[in-house]
């Protein structure tokens, strides 16, 4: 257990300092959080003006009942919450704004990151959605930055199939940013956790994105980035894996999309690994056996599968049963679309009728073998 | 200089045996093809009747009449056009046939394969095309199979650009395969050289096709692959460069293509290097130094550019200034689309207007730096 005084001293250098300030971070390590921000305090530390006074008038039950008020909690090292992947970091957060109903460090676990893209492609936003589906109903928990493009893609795909999702914010927890996303983060909230750095009222700032993602980064086994541009942010989250030691995953996309170029870069030059689906990205992040990918084989994906089918194969869960009502909105294709695609997929035992409704057929034995879920 | 007797028997073995049959071929190795040839006839070795009666009938004069008579050499080791990279192969081939105005072992010195499925895509095709037009336009010959699809993709792209081509065939010089690539095969007699290991009048059959791939292999200092299924034969032809030793690249394309997966399947599991356009390309099968890959940059290849500008931009040619008309029916746009993009293209520098017509810059200096010609 971290002592009130720790807790409360970590609490204050979140809201003095920014995320990775350096000459701040290293007064921090020298003298650690409590003795640091009391020769703040007495203006022993270099600081300018309003830093010392803001320190001084620094309330840490102000700052707990502001979380409370905002559904949030205060997780601080030493906390069950606390996931231990951040503490890998050069310069870890001092303290984490947690809201939602999952158990951070517990959901961190078994867990991928997937980023992207804001500008994404219809293509890559597909993509996106069916890995983390994909990754959802392996029992990963898929960790993204709540952005437009992949990054909602990733989360959508999770909550599609009841998976837990973890949003990473570049903002106070109280600013659902972008705007657009707040129904999108309140579901997260519903199925896993929004987690942040930055203390109540923070903007989002364009560094604090940077800082942002080597949290996405550090608190995952791997990130796979679906679509980035040669100057996209995810290959900075990539980098930040990379330098953590964790996997690193590619999806591919057409040579003459840019928006695929950042991908076949972290390929060819930065040792990225190509994956073309949940299965590989399992097989990379996942735990050895439990989750090898299978030998790709041509009858799994079969070619003659219509566009309609394989949108329709891709929504089908794998755990808990659809209905076709669902499938029909999950797809945004005519039921009697749905009705076909279902019957083809059926005959070549890609999914299976039960009596609450459809589910797929895994691809593979041994890949989807149940365990207790960890959310 | 091959004696008239060892040719005379290579050409008679090529005749009585298929490429790649091993029992015959180690006859070949451990006597030699002249004294291999002898024993055939004198019925020492276990051939079947109808193969000995052949061999005692073969007539090497009507061979090289029946070569003539279709405008093709008959080329063996140690002729000046002998393709050295061959003899690398476990099973060199007895003879070559070689058709067209290129000299085969000079336009095979830098050369690439680009090889690809025959059910090709339109993506597939259009970038099977630029890459072997940027690989042409780099001094590359373009090796393939002149099947549908990628190959004919590859060698079209080649002659867009005045460059060098070789068609490699699975069947008699005499039998332009498919049929519907006779105007094909006869434009890369023009440009470069139509080969085969295979006598006048042999059909194309499903195993020389697999032979035929490792020749394609052979001749050239890597292959590309573009589009592939996880079945197609292109895949043969990456693990012959591979076994040896050659360079092999794939082109990946959208992960919910199956025509990509076989690209994609080289990259993860076969070493293949991932490349996207002829550059890169170029940069791997090339000389060091001189053909290395300019760094991506967002700038060279402008997201703001339309659909039009990066086709037009493709036919640009780099070395012979094309015209305005001479681009309308390469890219088989309107008249007025293409000289809207040439306009955007000159503003952002990517190509320049000369008395001739129109030339592209290129992407960095030192790339296409120019030195004789090989054909």
């Amino acid at each position: 257990m971290t002592s009130p005084q720790e807790r409360a001293a970590r609490i204050a250098w979140a809201r003095l300092s920014e995320p990775t300030e350096a000459v701040m971070f290293r007064w921090v390590q020298e003298h650690g959080h409590v003795e640091a921000l009391r020769r703040v305090r007495e203006g022993l530390l270099g600081v300018g003006r309003a830093v010392a006074e803001r320190s001084r008038s620094f309330d840490v039950l102000a700052e707990e009942a502001a979380a409370a008020r905002l559904g949030a909690r205060i997780v601080v090292p030493g906390d069950d919450e606390w996931p231990p992947g951040v503490d890998d970091l050069a310069m870890p957060p001092h303290a984490l704004w947690v809201g939602g109903h999952g158990r951070l460090a517990e959901v961190c676990e078994r867990s991928v990151s997937i980023v992207g893209a804001r500008a994404a492609t219809t293509y890559g936003m597909d993509v996106a959605r069916g890995i983390a589906h994909g990754m959802a109903s392996r029992d990963f928990t898929v960790v993204s930055g709540a952005a437009y493009g992949i990054d909602a893609a990733a989360h959508e795909g999770s909550l599609a199939v009841g998976g837990c999702t973890v949003a990473v914010l570049a903002c106070g927890i109280d600013r659902p940013y972008p705007q657009a996303h707040r129904g999108l983060l309140n579901r997260i909230l519903e199925a896993g956790c929004v987690v942040t750095e930055l203390p109540p009222g923070s903007a989002p700032l364009a560094k604090r994105f940077l800082a942002r993602n080597r949290l996405i980064a550090a608190m995952t086994a791997g990130t796979a980035v679906v679509e980035a541009g040669l100057r996209s942010g995810s290959l900075n989250t990539a980098a930040a894996a990379q330098q953590l030691d964790r996997h690193v995953a590619a999806v591919p996309g057409p040579v003459t999309s840019m928006l695929s170029a950042g991908c076949h870069e972290l390929v060819r030059n930065r040792g990225a690994t190509l994956v073309t689906d949940a299965a590989e990205l399992a097989d990379l992040v996942g735990a050895l056996g439990r989750d090898t990918a299978p030998e790709r084989r041509e009858v799994s994906l079969d070619s003659s599968w219509s566009p309609a089918d394989k949108v329709v194969h891709g929504w089908v869960p794998v755990r808990a049963p659809a209905t076709v009502d669902s499938l029909v909105k999950a797809c945004d294709l005519p039921v009697t679309a749905v009705l076909a695609s279902l019957t083809r997929l059926e005959l070549c035992g890609a999914v299976r009728r039960t009596d609450a409704g459809w589910l797929k057929v895994p691809e593979a034995t041994g890949r989807t073998s149940r365990r207790p879920t960890v959310h």
